[in-house]
């Protein structure tokens, strides 16, 4: 069997968050014929591309960031991430200035380590992972206005147990270190 | 610095889609006064929890799926999976199911991975991963309304290099594999 896609029609926005908006939209089943009459609705979220990116120091530690999150009510250890913003020239960019705001660290180079889809059923955005080496405490941190973080510096040899203990759930953070751990042949 | 927790105001219904309903959250930082005079504004998906499962065969293959995905309208690879609904007595009931449904396939066990949060800055749910073993094809699919998928044997020792050239590209897949490699002590 060969799976078609479907005759998308234009989306509807329905609701506007702060970094998202909620869609509807409609397609017609590949098999239908023209016309709208078999169109079918669904909800998809239009957020811009995000980005994660793995800080790791000369000394071989991550700067794991501790933040509260709203979604989940619950203070998480994750990675430096956030969006692409319009000004910014490229994902990669984006990365280093989300890693600069969020902690004050500043690597050597950034290295992409691929993309993910945060979710393909329901939304449309990808998220791009990055490495950043040689990263060192430059610069002040810069929050966004509900934004507070705290640094936690972590040996890379300990996050597989921190993921494996349910410390680390974020699972673009977890994919970010999966895609570390194949590019370097170890694992993370 | 500690993280602390913000004090959470009941949530707001703002759209309700099929699958998730969107909600404006305010919510009052950790330092604020007693009130609502300095609550801030969230915007939460609240779903129910998903599951999804890597169906392994007797002769070491992954029972993956294609189908069409409508947030990016393209067609992904995927391992089953779908939402706990309310008549599934646990994740791993939703699993089994989710996999009958999807692929016809029935496994002699299905062993839990964990869990991860999909998103916790926009989220409330968690994704349980599954492994399950010795699956075999014994039952006929029964698609949703709008599914259809198609089944696609992969030899595990393979995903790796599916996830690394970017055909396997939804997070909860990749951390299910992920979690699967973690359990295993070898790279998925």
């Amino acid at each position: 069997m060969t799976i078609r896609p479907w005759r998308k029609l234009p989306p509807e926005p329905l609701a506007q968050a702060k970094v998202f908006t909620l869609c509807r939209e409609r397609a017609c089943p590949p098999d239908a014929s023209p016309g709208e009459a078999e169109a079918r609705s669904f909800y998809v979220i239009h957020a811009p591309d995000w980005v994660n990116v793995i800080p790791i120091t000369p000394a071989g530690e991550v700067v794991l960031v501790e933040q509260y999150r709203h979604g989940i009510h619950q203070v998480t250890l994750e990675i430096p991430g956030g969006m692409v913003d319009a000004e910014d020239r490229s994902p990669a960019e984006a990365a280093a200035r989300e890693l600069e705001e969020e902690t004050g660290y500043v690597a050597a180079s950034i290295e992409p380590l691929g993309y993910c889809h945060p979710n393909p059923a329901i939304q449309n955005n990808r998220c791009f992972s990055f490495v950043a080496r040689e990263a060192r405490k430059l610069k002040p941190t810069r929050f966004d206005g509900n934004e507070e973080l705290a640094t936690r510096l972590t040996p890379l040899r300990d996050i597989p147990a921190l993921i494996a203990n349910g410390q680390i759930t974020h699972a673009l953070v977890i994919v970010a270190f999966h895609r570390l751990g194949l590019r370097d042949g170890v694992k993370h």
